[in-house]
C-alpha cells in the first residue's frame, strides 16, 4: 500500500508594503509572509480532489485584504489573525503555520515621508495556530551579522591524524545569526516588548562573554535570555562560523599579530542547538 | 533549570574537486558536503569542554584526506565512509549526518580533458550513520526546473470572499524539484543505478500524467516511484509552483490563446508532502 | 552650470514566457528582456517634464503585446523589431539598446508538453538601434562553466617580495564564461545559425588548445572564432579565474598528484579583453 | 589581422578584515577589494608570453601585506597606496584601477570587542592611477535602499496604444540606491568628511523634494550635491525603480487608499544619469 505522508501547502514569498499615514513621520511596515496549511489533504494528492484546498491565491489575496484592519501591531498578532483566518476557512486545516519576515524602515532625519531600509537584522515570527491549542509562538531575528574581536577562544580539542588546526586563546569570531525563541503557552505578552527586550539580552550576552567555543556562546546567550525573560521557554540557534584566518605575512617579513584576516565562507562551521527550560 | 536541548554541529560548503585521470576522458567529481554530528556534546555548550569536540576544521580536512582512496563510487558510498570515520572518532557522537551534494561535468566533444559543467540539476545524498543500525540514505535532485505546457489543471477549489483565482483546465505549471527519496533498511543497491533509474521514473511521470494540481503531480511522480522501484521506502518533494500568468492582452486588441505569459517567482505556492509504504 | 549628462532608462527584467503549440512537441520561449532608451531627455530629469518619457510600464507591456507576431524565430530578430518600435515610439528616441537573455527548456524524452530547463547557459543577444545606422548586434553567451583538467599552465610570470605563487606547468582551468561576439554592419545573418557555429568553435578551441594563462586562452579562442567566422567582427570576454588549489595532503602520509583540489571563488582573478580585427 | 583589443586583468573578490586594537572599542575594517590593471599586455594573450604578468595571485599578497601600513585612513587613500604600487610593479602597467567596498561594523553598546554588522549600505571607492595624471577618485555608496511615501509623482508621460498605466500625483516610490561622485583633479581631500558631507546631502535632498519621476529626482539630488560640495565634478546614479503597486480590494469590498501595495523588483524600472559641471 502507498500512502500520502507528512505534507503542507501553502504560498510563500508573498510581499506587503503598508504605509500608515496617520502619523508624523508615516511608518512603513515591510513584510515577506509565507502560509502552510496542514490537515486532512490526502484526497486532493491521491484523487486530484481540491474540494478542500483552499487556492494559494486566495491566501495571498487574504494577506492583503486583512493588512488594514488587522496589522496595526506586532508580526506576531498579525501572524495569529492570519492562523486563525485560515484554521476555520476549511474544515481540513489542521494547523495553519504563519511565518512573517519584517524589514526595518527607518526615518531620514526629520522627514515625515522618506524612509531608509535598515537591512542590518530581518525580524521574524513563527505562529502555529491549531483548534485545540493556543497558539504557538516564535520570535525571533535573522540575518544579523555580529563579530568578537577578542575574548574568543578555541582550544582543548582533539586531535587525531587529520588534525592541523592550531589551538587559540584569542581568536576572531563572526557568524550571521538565526535565532528565534519560544514564548511560555498562555503568556500574555506585549510582543514588540518582548521582543526588543529579548534581542538586547542576546546582544548583552554576546558582547560580554568570553568564548570558549561557539557552542559555549550558544549556552552563554540562551541561558542569559532564559535567566532574564521568565517568559521564553526555549531559545534556539543556527550559527556558521564564519572563519578569519590571520594572513601569514612571514614570508614578507611583515609581523601580523591579530590585525589582517581573510575574511571566507567556503566552507564555514555551522553549530545548532535549542537551549530549555527542563523540568528538573 | 536551564539545559541543552536537540544540537549539532558540523561543517558545511567544503567544495571538494577531484580529477581521476587515469581513464579518457578525465573525469571530475565536483562535490560540496556538509557534516553534522549529533551525541553528546552538552558539555561543550554547558562547560566551554571541548575535549569531546572534533574540530570541524579536521572534518574538512578528512573529507580530503579521504577522497583520493574512498571517493571511487558513488556520493552515497562516500558519506557512508565518512559518516562511519566521523563515529568511529569519538565516543561521544551518536549520529554523523553527511550531506553531500553532487555537480555535474560532461566532456566537450571528444577531448579528454575539457569540461562543461551541467547546471542543470543537483545530485544530492543524506546519510546518516548511527553505530546501532545500518547507514539512512536518501538520494536527490535539486535544482531541476520542469514544466507542464498543457495538460496541468486547477479547478473544484473553495471560493470564499477573498477568492479571484479562475478555474482552469489548461495551465502552465513550473516549478523547480527538490526531491528525495529514502531506500528500505538493508537494501542492497547500486546506487548511481538506482539514482539513475528512480530519476528517470520521475521524469517520466511528470512528463506523461495529466495533473490535477501540484498536489496530484506529487502523489502521481511518488506513486510511480514506489510503484517501479521496490527498494524505495518513501519519495519526500518540495514542489515551489512558479505562476505563469497568461498576459491580458485584449486592452490592444490582441488575443492570447494560452500563448505569452509572464513569470514570477515571487509570490510562488509551496507543496511539500512525503508518499510512502503503509503497512496497510 | 550644472548639465545632465550621459542618460539612459527603461525597463529591466521583464519575464516572458511563449508557448508555441502548433508543433509537436511544444517549444517554450523563455526570455528576460532589458530596455534603455537614450536620446533627448535632459528636460525629464531638469524639469520634470514627462512628456517625452516613453513609460518602462508601457515598454514592458509592448514586449508582451509583440511576441505573439514577432517572437518567432531568433532572439536577435526580437530585439531588433523591439528597438524600431521604441526608436518610432518617440522622436526624442535616438537609440534604443534591448537585451534579452534566453533561457534554454529542452524537452523531456518523447512527450510533447513536458520540458526541463537547460541551466547550463544562457543565450544573450545586445542589440543597439538608432535612425542613422543599421542595428549593432552582439551575441553571446553567460553562465557557461567550463573547466580543463590538464593542459593548462601558468609560469614566467614576474617575482616581487609579494610573491609567493609556484610555476605550474600543469594546473586545473575552471572560469564562468561570459562572451559576446559582434557581427559585421550590414551582414546578412541566419542569428540561431551564427549562435551555434560561434558557439561550437568556442568550445572546440576552448578543448583543443594547451593554456599559458587565462589571457592566452581568450586569444587563443577569440582568434578562432575570427578566423573561422569571417561575419564576426570582434569577440569580448570576461573570465574569471575559478582558482582550484592543490590541497596538501603530505601532513596525513598522502600523497596528491593532481587529483584532490579545493574549489574556491573568493578571491578570483577575472580576465577581460577584445579581440577585434584590425585594419593592418 | 586580428588584434588584442581593450583588456585589462586583475584579481576581484579579495576579503580583508583589518582588526585595530590600539584604541577602545576596537575598530573592524572589512573590506572588498578588485584590483585591474591595463597596459601593454597585448603578449601575455597573443604570444603566451607571461613575463610582464604581475600574478593576480601577488595582487592579492600585496592587499594584505599592505594593510598593516597603509590602511590607517579612508579606503580612498589605501586604494591610492595600491594604485601606485601596481603602477609600480611593472613597467608596461598603464593604468591601475583599484575598486573597494567597505563593509560597516558598528559596537555593541559599550563592548570594547563586540560589533554588529551595518548592512544597510557599502561604502564605495574607485581609483584609477596612471603615471601621467594623478589619481582619478570615485566615492560612493551601494545597496542603500530608499523609500518615499508621498511627495512623488508620474504623470504626463505620452501615451500609445501599449500605455495602460494611469497617472498618479501620489505614489511611492522606492529604490536601491548606487551611487558614485568624482572629485575634481587636484582637490585636497578628507576622503571621509567627504564622504559623510555628500551622503548627508544625498539623504537630504532625497527626503525634501517632490518627485515627478525617478529621473527628475536624479536631477534634484545630482544638482543639491554640485551646489554644496565645490569639489564635487560630477554624480552618477544607477537607480531601479522598484515598483510598489496598490493592491485593488475593491472585489473585497475594502477601500485601499495607498495604504496597501505589493512590492516587486521583477520587472523594475531602470534609471541611470550623472549629472555633472557643464563649461558653459
Amino acid at each position: 500500500m502507498i500512502e500520502v505522508g507528512p505534507n503542507s501547502y501553502g504560498k510563500s514569498a508573498i510581499r506587503l508594503v503598508k504605509v500608515v499615514r496617520g502619523a508624523t513621520p508615516h511608518q512603513v511596515r515591510d513584510l515577506t509572509i509565507a502560509i502552510a496549511l496542514e490537515g486532512d489533504f490526502a484526497a486532493s494528492y491521491r484523487d486530484g480532489d481540491n474540494s478542500a484546498v483552499i487556492a494559494t491565491d486566495t491566501m495571498k489575496n487574504t494577506c492583503y485584504a486583512l493588512a488594514g484592519e488587522h496589522l496595526t501591531g506586532s508580526i506576531e498578532a498579525f501572524a495569529i489573525v492570519l492562523g486563525r483566518h485560515f484554521l476555520e476557512a476549511g474544515s481540513e486545516v489542521e494547523l495553519a503555520r504563519i511565518s512573517i519576515e519584517e524589514h526595518a524602515w527607518r526615518p531620514i532625519g526629520d522627514a515625515p515621508d522618506a524612509f531608509s531600509r535598515d537591512a542590518s537584522e530581518t525580524r521574524t515570527a513563527n505562529v502555529s495556530v491549531t483548534r485545540e491549542l493556543g497558539p504557538s509562538i516564535e520570535a525571533g531575528v535573522a540575518d544579523l551579522a555580529l563579530m568578537k574581536t577578542t575574548r574568543s577562544a578555541f582550544a582543548g580539542f582533539p586531535r587525531d591524524r587529520f588534525t592541523t588546526l592550531a589551538e587559540t586563546d584569542d581568536r576572531v569570531m563572526a557568524t550571521k545569526v538565526t535565532a528565534s525563541w519560544g514564548y511560555a503557552p498562555g503568556a500574555q505578552l506585549d510582543f514588540d516588548a518582548s521582543f526588543v527586550a529579548v534581542r538586547s539580552t542576546f546582544l548583552e550576552a554576546f558582547a560580554d562573554h568570553h568564548s570558549e567555543s561557539v557552542q559555549h556562546s550558544i549556552w552563554v546567550i540562551g541561558k542569559a535570555i532564559l535567566d532574564r525573560h521568565t517568559d521564553v521557554d526555549h531559545v534556539s540557534m543556527s550559527l556558521p562560523n564564519l572563519h578569519h584566518w590571520t594572513v601569514d605575512l612571514s614570508p614578507f617579513g611583515i609581523e601580523n599579530d591579530r590585525e589582517v584576516y581573510v575574511s571566507t565562507t567556503e566552507p564555514h562551521g555551522l553549530i545548532e542547538a535549542t537551549i530549555r527550560r527542563s523540568d528538573g
